[in-house]
């Protein structure tokens, strides 16, 4: 990354704009975003451009109207304002994360970090400050992926615009086209000025929750995240007899579901067995055929969920899956099937050096880590130098009504995320 | 049972009747009966109670139509055709099965119960023989259960008329009553007078395809069933925490489905290791929420269904589960449902000895067995001395459109059931 070496040391003005941060402003934006789409129970059902989704919007479009802002929306209906800095022919500094939810979310996720943006305007605002580089605050389009498949569609298309024509023919449930959903999202935000997908950004930062309970457990208030973690998944088939269960004696049976079983009891085992804090695991799916009480099953389908920083270990652990597996062979016929992999993503050492001068500013307890969820910045940090910076997230809990982190935290990621923003738009 | 001592030596007429069952006539009957709701593939779709089934029943009782026949229906729509006897006061012996069937299943089943008690009546029929009792050829309705449950409802009804009304209740998946179904069966057959359910029999013996391995791995033709083996039904369910895959180590995790299944690859192994070829248990339902590839199950739902001949044995291993279960109570919550339970039934002693006899006679290899499958004569035997006959099922299969029996074995088990009956019906 050109240009950019204010690692060891903040910008005056950076540091001057962190204490604009308002505590009461920040949690009620985030109140009245989670309005939108609100539960009784506390939760939030605000799936990507729906109704509430729009509302929610155009509400967040009626936050920042002064004469420095202006609005944006690209093919994807990825919704950017942008803060005009005092050089606007230089690519601006990004920050931003998605208001979509699950079917039902909690109030924050990557609401946070979309309100943690506007928070960092409203302070440069009050700041007085006009940084060189303009800053961007997006809102990324679907990035949960319940409505439309596959998530984060907004931040891929902006990074890889070929892919769009595919993802304007993903239909929801209902059979509602992603391309039909977009155009409602053009109207809901008329005044909000065409922009090219992947237009030029010098720096990205994602402010996020955890939504696991690692920072929570060491009792760090914020995290710098270094790397999402690569991913593989595979869905594992395996094929037994179907018969009678009262008729056929245990030695001539092929029990597909006692043998799956057993498989995904010892994998699970020799998983936890390597004390590897970083390593993933998850059998999440277990599907038998015919699935009846009084006969023995001939067909179980259950998927492998596989995750971790390191590429060596991801082949490893699917060296020993594939091992593991064979053992089985003289009892059973198995398949295995790779249903999607991608390589770890590792962040931009020195947006990570600037984003940790930024929370040492604000003395809370911090660490270091790697993202077990994916986020929009794995995306983006294809396109240009990406960090992300996390928030606890209480005993680990997301994409559920309890959901939830603490005030006090919510307000230090905004202030480090301010200081961060600014330094690299000086740069 | 009374009057009954005809077990070391079989009636004259008995070994007389034997050599008048016809193998084209039987296995012309049987492929005729399987044309209703024959399927292109083999197979036979014929439901309780549905047209393809009740055009089955007319069929029937267009086979014998002879002055020396009554055809009869009970309130639980169990036709019955009766050849008299000489002594039409005494209560009748009988014999039959029943012509339902899975959604799809095979030729023979219960089929071939029906069929062969057919036989018996024709073959006496050319022989001149007259019975002392009358002789009873029933056809239970509603074995399967698949259209309506529970299962062997007609001969559950007989046996215990209190539970008719309860059943004229049960609906099929398209919401119609069995008990519109069973008044249509009456409108099907309008000759049949009607007779009360539970009236007196001396004797039953039904025929039946065995369903499982055992005969035909041992290289039996005939087998005599002493017992249906006793069944326990349970429902397993574990809780665990739902968290996401990707951010929750492997150290903070609840798993349901990961501690599911290392529970039923434990039980699935002790009972393996009690190497007790009468012993049947199965997992054959194992139900996952949420079921999401990349989230941690917070709850599985599986199933056992435990056999054995007897119930000290069924104690014993029930035992067992809870303490195996209990191993795990450190790392889950989890709850034990039983959803049935069934003693053991014992087939009447003079009964069996008399269908030894008979068998005997064949000169064919047969073995004694328990029945691994419930079978109308299950509640049948709570009625009356009862026992079954047995012929092997190629590979075990039944329920499928690959269900067979050799020819052979089909008509030395009517040849074995001639013998039997005609000996019940002198005493």
């Amino acid at each position: 990354m050109n240009g950019l070496h204010a690692s060891d040391t903040l910008a005056v003005d950076a540091v001057r704009a962190m204490s604009h941060v308002q505590d009461d402003r920040l949690v009620q934006m985030q109140r009245a975003l989670a309005g939108f789409g609100g539960r009784d129970d506390g939760g939030v059902s605000r799936e990507a451009l729906t109704a509430a989704e729009l509302a929610a919007r155009q509400w967040l479009c009626s936050q920042l109207t002064g004469v420095q802002y202006q609005w944006y929306i690209d093919d994807a209906a990825n919704l950017i304002v942008r803060r005009q800095g005092s050089e606007p022919k230089l690519a601006p500094v990004m920050t931003g994360s998605h208001v979509d939810t699950q079917p039902v979310g909690g109030w924050l996720d990557g609401a946070y970090g979309v309100i943690a943006g506007i928070e960092v305007l409203h302070a440069l605002d009050d700041a007085g400050i006009r940084t060189r580089r303009s800053i961007d605050v997006v809102v990324w389009t679907n990035e949960e992926g319940s409505r439309f498949s596959p998530g984060a569609m907004g931040s891929c298309a902006f990074s890889y615009p070929s892919r769009l024509p595919a993802f304007l023919a993903a239909q929801d449930a209902s059979g509602q086209c992603f391309e039909v959903a977009r155009d409602a999202a053009f109207d809901a935000t008329p005044h909000a000025r065409r922009i090219p997908l992947g237009y030029p950004i010098h720096a990205y930062i994602e402010a996020h929750i955890e939504q696991g309970p690692v920072m929570e457990n060491g009792g760090q208030s914020l995290g710098i995240v270094t790397a999402i973690q690569g991913v593989r998944w595979y869905e594992i088939t395996v094929h037994g007899n179907s018969a009678h269960a009262g008729t056929t004696p245990l030695a001539a049976r092929q029990d597909a579901l006692f043998i799956a079983a057993t498989m995904v009891s010892e994998l699970g085992t020799a998983a936890a067995a390597r004390r590897d804090d970083a390593l993933r695991w998850t059998v999440g799916r277990f599907e038998v055929s015919p699935g009846s009480i009084n006969t023995i099953a001939d067909r179980v389908t259950f998927s492998v969920d596989l995750r971790h920083p390191q590429e060596s270990v991801l082949v490893a652990m699917e060296a020993l899956l594939h091992r593991m597996l064979a053992q089985h062979r003289g009892a059973c016929r198995y398949e295995v099937r790779t249903l999607m992999q991608r390589a770890p993503t590792l962040f931009d050492a020195n947006v990570v050096s600037v984003l940790e001068s930024a929370v040492q500013k604000t003395t809370v307890p911090y660490c270091h880590l790697t993202s077990g969820a994916f986020h929009d910045a794995m995306y983006i940090a294809d396109h240009c130098p990406a960090a992300m910076l996390f928030v606890p997230s209480k005993k680990g809990i997301s994409h559920n009504v309890a959901e939830d982190t603490d005030v006090t935290d919510l307000v230090v990621g905004a202030r480090a995320l301010t200081a961060a923003l600014v330094t690299l738009s000086i740069t």
